[in-house]
């Protein structure tokens, strides 16, 4: 089973490091990171930079398409090399996934018109103006489309999808395997949780950030 | 602020960006990946690839240092020159810190002696050659030594540091912009909570992996 992971430029390293460990743990998973041009792709920080293997071209037909998101998603939403890519990978894809707002790259792809989908909080509206239908569930499933909420929640997401392809105690066992047993220090991992200046805050900063 | 995240051959890839991700979100982080030398360090699945861009020599003096582990833990045991950068940063650090089998590391260049320590639950009991005393706690603080269980761990370490570092309010706009409301779709993320059954598979593996 091929997962491919796409990379761009100031991509969030977790929306793709997630997915990447619990797919990984799939039986004969062969995972490759992908982007328009082989070598080091950097993250959103500038402090991490993760290799793309392969080029788009060089993995036309991947059984698993992962999007992560990011402050570099903006950048991308009219790259047609990129688009045409996920329009072609997805139409022999088993599962056509998305971390954060990487699904406002599936979405300007045109994947996931009429469909139900998520995204980062902060996102989340913006995924209407392409027809999909914002959620705020942490992941969705809507046919083969799976799509998370922010960053983070591509793990949560990753591990529903290898219950699904390889059964409830294999998910189990990468679980266990990767000590996944959350314990946050704080509960404030949600708009709906977080105090509301906090939340307040990160809207007026996303402003810059997600333009 | 300066923070080292170390990399070897067959790392553990969330090890390192589950701390990446959060720690990066201090005030004035610099982040940066260290290895023996520069360029790509791939991880454990042979699948991905993280560019190392600064030699341990080239960052002597790190404010927190992050030593994740994995499969290619066993291998730098008695790779002097690591285990001696480890104790010259942990000189000077104010954090010295590890997710999963790192701890062996940490243990390994004798900083552990003494402490109270967490390790990936199927190691945990190596902490004791070292003279460190394992628990098994999540995330194990004994003074500026900061040790996570498994994998996923290091999210939750890394979290609870920017919070003692930084304050409540501003780890909880990092738990937010990271939207880390984790929702695991099974319990099975620790050997007291999944199936016996699993976590013995695991632990026979684990002769053949963890050596």
């Amino acid at each position: 089973m091929q997962i491919a992971i796409v990379l761009f430029e100031r991509f969030t390293a977790l929306d793709a490091v997630g997915p990447y460990e619990m797919l990984s743990g799939l039986p004969d998973a062969r995972t490759v990171f992908v982007a328009e041009r082989t070598g080091p792709v950097r993250a959103d920080t500038g402090f991490l930079a993760i290799t793309a293997d392969r080029t788009l071209a060089d993995v036309p037909r991947p059984d698993i398409v992962v999007v992560p998101g990011g402050p570099g998603q903006h950048g991308q939403m009219e790259n047609e090399p990129l688009l045409d890519w996920l329009r072609t990978a997805d139409a022999t894809s088993t599962w056509t996934t998305s971390v954060c707002t990487g699904s406002l790259l599936l979405a300007a792809a045109g994947l996931l018109k009429g469909r139900r989908a998520s995204s980062h909080w902060l996102a989340l509206d913006q995924l209407a103006r392409f027809d999909a239908e914002p959620t705020g569930e942490r992941v969705v499933f809507d046919g083969k489309y799976v799509t998370a909420a922010g960053v983070s929640a591509g793990i949560d997401m990753a591990l529903t999808l290898v219950g699904r392809i390889a059964g409830d105690d294999h998910a189990r066992t990468v679980q266990l395997a990767s000590e996944y047993d959350p314990q946050p220090p704080y509960d404030a991992g949600a708009p709906q949780k977080a105090p509301v200046h906090l939340v307040e805050k990160l809207r007026s900063r996303s402003r810059f950030i997600l333009r």
